[in-house]
């Protein structure tokens, strides 16, 4: 194509959203008109399925749910006064909550005002949150935030070490559905433990995040914690931060909330348009389709030229791979989809793995995001006439280009400046895109089977270690893990049974292993 | 294959090194012997060239260049008494400046003692340091490291807003081997502006580390810097981590830099060792070639279960997809090989993509990183006898397993604990295993003439701003894109005169664009 054909493909494909400043540009996606054709029956179909999932149909068959992640940012779309009504009522009592936070009126026992926040959450508890914490916080925010994101003991014990002096002014967010999720509750009750450590009264600093009348409820109403806010049976994990879940340590950090609202209302009437074409959600949806072929054949590669969006590509990995990953479609056929999802931050990954972009496995396609905005206030000269922010424009426009001219693929998105407006648009836009492709594919976007079957084979080796702890009770002698595993009633998990042993002797919890490491059925074990 | 022959083959394949107490397990890479026959010729001539390699041969034809990075860690490898020389007396150097700052014999001019660091860098002039810090460097640092690895004039503006009080304690370390590439370059000036801005002398808190002669060296020599540490040119960005690129950040914020180095020696020694099964890397880079088909036909999953080692899949996705995604191999045959490499940390992402990589697009493989010691001191119990380690030692197993039922191969490799010798360690092991695979693919693993073309692509970019700027100042009224693209004798490139214009205009620099965002020809321009 020249590049006069070239510039027509540019205007013809421009996507603009005025009230946004937003554009979006996939002329550099080698879609032809037959293929747009092929799919407008498909799209068709997918508007419809939206429309139905906005109304309240039960998007979610298998779990037998609504999907309403919209209506959080519309609440006058909710399917039923009662839903209206509830999330209207959430956002005010965030408000309320946290203006008393801040001016004081809710205040640790002994301090006048909270300092910091630990955020205890996985997943979508924590995916969003973090995004938009990097993405829009203050420089110094009235509340630092702080994430416990994992059940990793080291990682909890380096965050409460940092925090050892602002303890007892720090509040705990304690986020899960359901409350029984492994990871943040051992997380809560780690960091429990550790306010109880410093004679600190947990309940004064405690908030809890979760589905009304979980464990997790339950237990912050009966301890008496400061506050508690909803998690919505209708709202998924991962399109949740616009619900209490990321909405509460937004405006606790100072986020404009109500901005990031309205730009997630806006582009969700954007991308309610029933056309390919003045859909900009609709494109990106083609786009990922035509550049995997429907099977997610090519890897997303995303990158935001601009720091403060390093996370968007995590918070993308999940929305994107989490809803989209699935073995089966909903007639039951084994489809094995999905698209995978890497990136960090431009011009950076140039020196990465742009590299292997540019010239090695054609396995990807890629997303620019621009930024207009370089810098609040103006920038010094580099060189007469030349800013850092030009080059780093230059360098999105030279790899965009560089790319192209060796056959590989990409979508540009460009916003004005990020802020709470433009970051809500973002999350909604691809919130649908994910969502329109679900429905392209014909699979359930909003339930995730395969994160369930890695919690139950978890289950399954800490119950084994505890059979294996109760045998190991009542041996007098070292034990070969042949023996050890017959005696548990599991010989065909030697392998498992080795691996915990091995992780409990290295942490010295009264378990010795003896013999020679490299040969595993060589070592005895025994209590001591 | 049944649980008894699964777990033959675990130990059969088992590597165990006592001295670093590190196993690595490829028994779920569904190789046969066979294939590793077929492989056994490949792999000979590989050891030979690594041998070769490490005396001192031109293996970097392209660029011809010695790669020594080897040497970091073993100096009487070096192939010339002045190279030994020179790396001996650079580690001396870094430890006695490193005691210096310490103590205060070097500190700024009117403090005591320097607190921070703002280490200016891109490339393997971060991603080394960035992953050490991450992993290594203690909860309350004698100096604290802040990174500005991009051209992003609002990121570096955060890091200056955030440090605006410590600025006169705050060491400013510039990491470039040329002085010339544009990031580093552009952070450097615009963090010198700031330090002026506040009155404080640059060169009273600046170090240089760069090649010897280069334009940076020359600038540090002139305006007489704190110190200047060498880049050699024997060493490439993404194996300078063992350099001073990495070792004088490491050990100024007190991480213990011969540990590091020792563990790198005792992991090269092993991975000298021409037999596969009994060579770790040799391992990786078979598992690594069966897995994707020597093509890269597979993406690599990294999942370090612990937080600490966060930023390892970032530091590996330069190493290996930069190493290794190259268009033509040795020979100049059109092969377009690489490897892509993603990944954060386990459980982690387990709530974010392991849905997909259990029931979705099988085009990948896993490495888990296991951890053994889960903190320092003792785990309370979150149940009877489990703890949170329990669990997240459970999640890996359980991973593991339901991946591999699925299909889906996974390495694990196992560490006794996050140190400064198992973080040296597990660098020398990808260093080899990568160097290997290249020469089992048969392509130079030591150049990135893709990431030239980037810049060279961007510098055009900036080149045309100026042209355009320049026709612009003499314009007395507006002017269509197309006018202008002709005046500036670019009408090839309107598409990339409007993109540069849009930025201008955006940060209000004198330009103005009218007419409709929506369509890029009704659009004038003017300088005003």
């Amino acid at each position: 194509m020249d590049a006069a054909a070239l510039w027509q493909r540019y205007q013809d494909w421009l996507y603009y959203h005025k009230g946004l400043e937003f554009y979006l540009d996939v002329s550099r996606m080698r879609f032809d008109d037959a293929f747009v054709a092929a799919m407008q029956p498909k799209f068709e179909k997918a508007f419809q399925d939206m429309a139905a999932l906005e109304g309240g149909a039960i998007a979610n068959p298998d779990e037998n749910r609504m999907v309403g992640h919209y209506w959080l940012r519309n609440p006058d779309l909710a399917p039923t006064p009662q839903i209206k009504q509830d999330i209207v009522e959430t956002i005010d009592k965030i408000e309320s909550f946290v203006r008393k936070v801040h001016n004081g009126d809710i205040h640790p026992p002994s301090v006048p005002l909270f300092t910091d926040i630990i955020s205890i959450g996985i997943g979508g508890s924590a995916l969003g949150p973090q995004f938009v914490a990097e993405a829009l916080a203050p420089d110094f925010p009235p509340l630092r935030i702080h994430f416990i994101d994992n059940s990793d003991p080291a990682g909890i014990d380096r965050i409460l070490t940092k925090l050892k002096d602002r303890l007892g002014s720090t509040m705990v967010l304690s986020i899960s559905k359901s409350g029984g999720t492994p990871e943040p509750r051992n997380g809560t009750i780690e960091v429990k433990t550790a306010y109880a450590a410093k004679n600190l009264d947990f309940s004064q600093y405690a908030v809890a995040i979760t589905g009304v009348g979980s464990n997790l409820d339950k237990q912050a109403r009966s301890e008496g914690w400061l506050a508690t806010f909803p998690m919505e049976d209708w709202v998924g994990g991962r399109t949740s931060e616009m619900s209490a879940v990321g909405l509460l340590p937004a405006a606790l950090q100072g986020i404009d909330i109500r901005a990031m609202l309205a730009g997630g209302k806006e582009m969700d009437d954007a991308t309610r348009v029933p056309e390919i074409k003045n859909n900009p959600a609709a494109l990106l949806a083609l786009s990922w389709y035509f550049a995997g072929n429907g099977k997610g054949e090519k890897d997303m590669v995303v990158l935001p030229y601009k720091d403060s969006l390093l996370l968007f590509s995590r918070y993308l990995q999940q929305l994107v791979m989490e809803s989209l990953g699935k073995e089966k479609d909903l007639k039951g056929n084994v489809v094995h989809q999905g698209i995978a999802v890497y990136g960090n931050k431009g011009s950076t990954d140039q020196h990465a793995y742009v590299q292997q972009l540019r010239e090695g496995v054609p396995n990807f396609f890629a997303t620019f995001i621009e930024v207009l905005e370089d810098r609040q206030g103006s920038s010094l000269e580099i060189e007469p006439g030349i800013t850092s922010g030009d080059y780093l424009s230059g360098f999105l426009q030279g790899t965009r280009k560089a790319l192209y001219e060796n056959q590989r693929d990409s979508i540009t998105l460009t916003i004005a400046e990020v802020n709470a407006r433009t970051v809500g648009a973002l999350i909604a836009l691809y919130d649908r895109a994910v969502g329109l492709y679900g429905f392209l594919v014909n699979i359930n976007a909003y339930h995730q089977p395969g994160v369930e079957a890695g919690k139950k084979a978890a289950a399954a080796i800490l119950d084994l270690q505890q059979r294996v702890m109760q045998v190991l009770k009542h041996e007098p002698a070292p034990i070969s893990l042949t023996h050890l595993a017959e005696k548990a009633g599991a010989s065909d998990e030697i392998e498992a049974i080795y691996k915990i042993l091995r992780h409990i002797a290295a942490n010295r919890r009264g378990l010795v292993l003896q013999g020679n490491p490299s040969q595993p059925t060589s070592l005895t074990v025994s209590a001591n």
